[in-house]
């Protein structure tokens, strides 16, 4: 089996040996820009390692692989401007870089390339995955509506959250998963397990940023601890306290939601405060390991050698635990 | 051969049956509003007579001719974002009742929702079918570009501005009815010369609509006369005017397109003379025949009935003169 590392290298070649037409300028430029922009390539490697797993061929299974890529690229590129985003891996966003029409036109061109890529496997199986792709982008756009409606709205469901988080982040690596399982020649139920282990993992993922967010070790973490509080982000965490708290500590808590001209630090400190005092830690830590769980177990049903499921255990190990 | 307006009414109901999930309400809602606005639905209608000529099965094609529409207001979705226009169709544009972000999020989910409909077509031409959808998606958004590029350019030749509205308009018309033959089994060759019959069409329809827009009958034609001089936009009037013009006459006209707080009615007449002084719509008229005529030969080399051929060249000659 390859190694992670191998296979998201083999995708960072195969990104800048991408061709894209020279005219019209301003549509492909920006595709070129943000593909180059760099990024673990995270979602091509896993639809690669998939493949791999199963036996398949892994250049084969490439030019969907970049369409995974490309795809997740349109959606940052839209993303970015509906978040007035001006930095995205450290350089200036599209929109910013060019302007909204263009961020717009070029993702536009880029969910079309998208599909180019993603056609070319063998016949017998173009359907399936195309109709994978469609629910997988569909997924994407209702998780990015929701996730920007919840911002707008106060009474949001544990349950309606990790909807969200489902769509707007798990079901596209359960889409890359199952399509590079297809191209190694799994059949549908291992096709189908190895979906659903991806997208609990994603699952699991995201709820494991939202703790990190707070607890994490902020050398490890890599992002400034607290951010989510300091922006009021709705996360598991924000939510579930809101559930458990009594009428004085949600009123504490609201006062903290609204409060402007506050001081970062002290806010971070007080709402972390607050999630210590309704124990909202052990709930997100238990949700967590529950979609861990969920993911493992679909990962002991697949019709693979021990040897090829301890890898992926040993993969889905290391996304939960490395940044504690 | 079904009449016109037989096939209109048929993609009509089919739009209103279209069933599109009821959550998230703000990805949705704009989808069945701006498909509601209505149109005359003729792209898709020449899929379907496309099928039709060439002995096809109507309701086959109805998914596709489908997919073409929800394509279509796709792009217009997303111009209109562009164009920052506040009125389509007389009716609010989706950008300005909800938000852009919304209209770029929606407009996604039509593109992806396009391909799902255009997908259920039969096993043995799916990739044909996809790849002439491919093509003509990115053809249009090429042509998007360019046109939004024209605007801020002075030296466009005719030649690029041919290119432009073939990218914009034509392909689509071209693409869709190449899809309908397929569908209907014509044989590849034939394919071909519909889709050339269609870009040609398209190429001298758009022309014409540059002409009327200065030389219309202003009750046939629907529009303001001369909202195209108001608005500087480049036409082939414009463009090929500045190329004929004399070091005067162009001296003339430049002063006009840059012009500030200038009385509508004397520009559109005084930029009139201009084009009746160089003579340039015998200009358009040419080239208006020239691809009028292409398309009349592609439709020639088809092996279809006379009576087919009739009913298309009756098409074509409906299309073209009406409005003069």
């Amino acid at each position: 089996m390859r190694q992670l590392d191998e296979l998201q290298s083999l995708i960072a070649n195969a990104v800048s040996d991408l061709k894209f037409p020279e005219y019209p300028a301003e549509l492909y430029e920006p595709i070129k820009y943000i593909l180059a922009l760099g990024g673990k390539r995270m979602r091509p490697a896993l639809l690669l390692m998939a493949c791999d797993l199963f036996g398949g061929d892994v250049n084969a299974a490439l030019p969907p692989a970049l369409a995974i890529e490309v795809f997740h690229n349109f959606t940052l590129m839209h993303d970015d401007i509906m978040d007035n985003a001006p930095k995205r891996r450290g350089k200036t966003t599209v929109h910013a870089k060019w302007n909204n029409n263009v961020a717009i036109l070029s993702g536009d061109v880029m969910l079309i390339e998208g599909y180019k890529l993603m056609m070319q496997v063998r016949g017998n199986i173009l359907r399936t995955v195309l109709d994978i792709f469609n629910d997988t982008a569909v997924g994407v756009c209702e998780g990015q509506q929701l996730d920007m409606t919840f911002e707008t709205i106060n009474d949001i469901s544990i349950t309606e959250y990790i909807n969200m988080i489902r769509l707007k982040t798990a079901v596209v690596l359960g889409g890359a998963l199952k399509i590079g399982a297809l191209i190694g020649y799994a059949d549908d139920q291992d096709a189908d397990l190895l979906a659903d282990f991806g997208v609990n993992l994603g699952i699991a993922f995201q709820l494991q940023d939202d703790i990190l967010d707070v607890y994490g070790d902020p050398e490890k973490f890599g992002k400034q601890v607290g951010g989510d509080i300091i922006s009021n982000k709705k996360t598991y965490l924000l939510i579930k306290a809101q559930e458990l708290a009594d009428s004085e500590t949600a009123a504490n808590l609201s006062r903290w939601l609204t409060a402007t001209g506050f001081n970062a630090t002290e806010k971070v400190a007080a709402v972390t405060d607050i999630y210590n005092h309704v124990n909202v830690r052990q709930y997100a830590e238990a949700e967590m390991r529950t979609y861990a769980e969920k993911s493992f177990a679909a990962l002991e049903k697949i019709k693979l050698p021990e040897e090829n499921k301890q890898y992926l255990r040993e993969f889905a190990d290391g996304l939960l635990v490395r940044e504690f």
